[in-house]
């Protein structure tokens, strides 16, 4: 990722975010990951990447606490890649893409893979709800405030940004 | 992304999503739409992006139908970005991002930003679930098998590189 601007320092869960998987290899490492492949060679094959690029990106995975190496044969020592609690976590980010593709690129028709619940026949139909109300969360359902006080001037200009557009419509 | 392998054909929905969204940019972009940053100047004084950028990554999202252009004023022409239905459907994407980010990165304490359902003074608790069975979507609880039989091939690629891990282990 050196050749982009960081946002390592931005105070936003988004950009930070992006800034360790925002980037179409990582995703994909992930995702294959989830998929239960998690050896270099698998990955590298079923991805199609180069050694290099996949060395890096593991790298940069497990310096962000993402995934671990584990031992699974000696002499030679080989590895493969396990999701951390964090890297687990990742998990809906993952589904939520697959979601909106299979539904907006495939038009849920024709889709490539179907996903189970492992104790149903029929496919998963993922929602995203707020556990406080039970309500699905969409767009123009939720409403955006200022966290700790420590990030008041990324407020003051996500407030001046959104108040211009109210100011002059 | 021009200067970016494509998965434009690639038989992934995830892969084809991050051909459309998966760059910083892009998401950021989107971000910002999604809290109602919506027109040219404040987008770019917002994200501290070039004009160049930003005109590439907004048409680019105009074309994959992800957001359109509305004009708000004549003479001159300016125009504000909203999103289609296909580009409110994303807002689980991002909402889980955030949720990863406030979490992993900001480990729950001073977060930037804290998102209310518009009918509670509760911040929400993003959770995704299964419609079908109610119950949570996490990591381990889904079984993938193959979509439309047009896809066997990369199904039989997605078994053979699982496969690999689970004969030599």
């Amino acid at each position: 990722m050196n050749q982009r601007t960081s946002f390592e320092n931005t105070a936003c869960s988004i950009a930070r975010t992006l800034n360790i998987i925002g980037e179409w290899w990582t995703i994909l490492i992930l995702r294959d990951i989830f998929y239960k492949i998690t050896r270099f060679s698998a990955l590298r094959e079923h991805l199609g990447i180069s050694r290099k690029i996949l060395t890096i990106r593991l790298n940069s995975l497990i310096e962000n606490n993402i995934l671990k190496r584990k031992r699974y044969q000696s002499n030679p020592s080989r590895f493969e890649y396990i999701l951390t609690e964090a890297g687990k976590e990742l998990f809906p980010v993952i589904i939520a893409l697959k979601e909106w593709g299979d539904k907006w690129i495939y038009e849920g028709k024709e889709i490539p893979i179907i996903l189970y619940s492992d104790k149903s026949s029929k496919s998963i139909k993922p929602l995203l709800i707020d556990e406080n109300t039970g309500k699905p969360i969409v767009y123009g359902s939720v409403r955006a405030d200022k966290g700790s006080e420590s990030f008041q001037n990324e407020w003051d200009s996500l407030v001046k940004a959104v108040e211009k557009r109210r100011l002059n419509s």
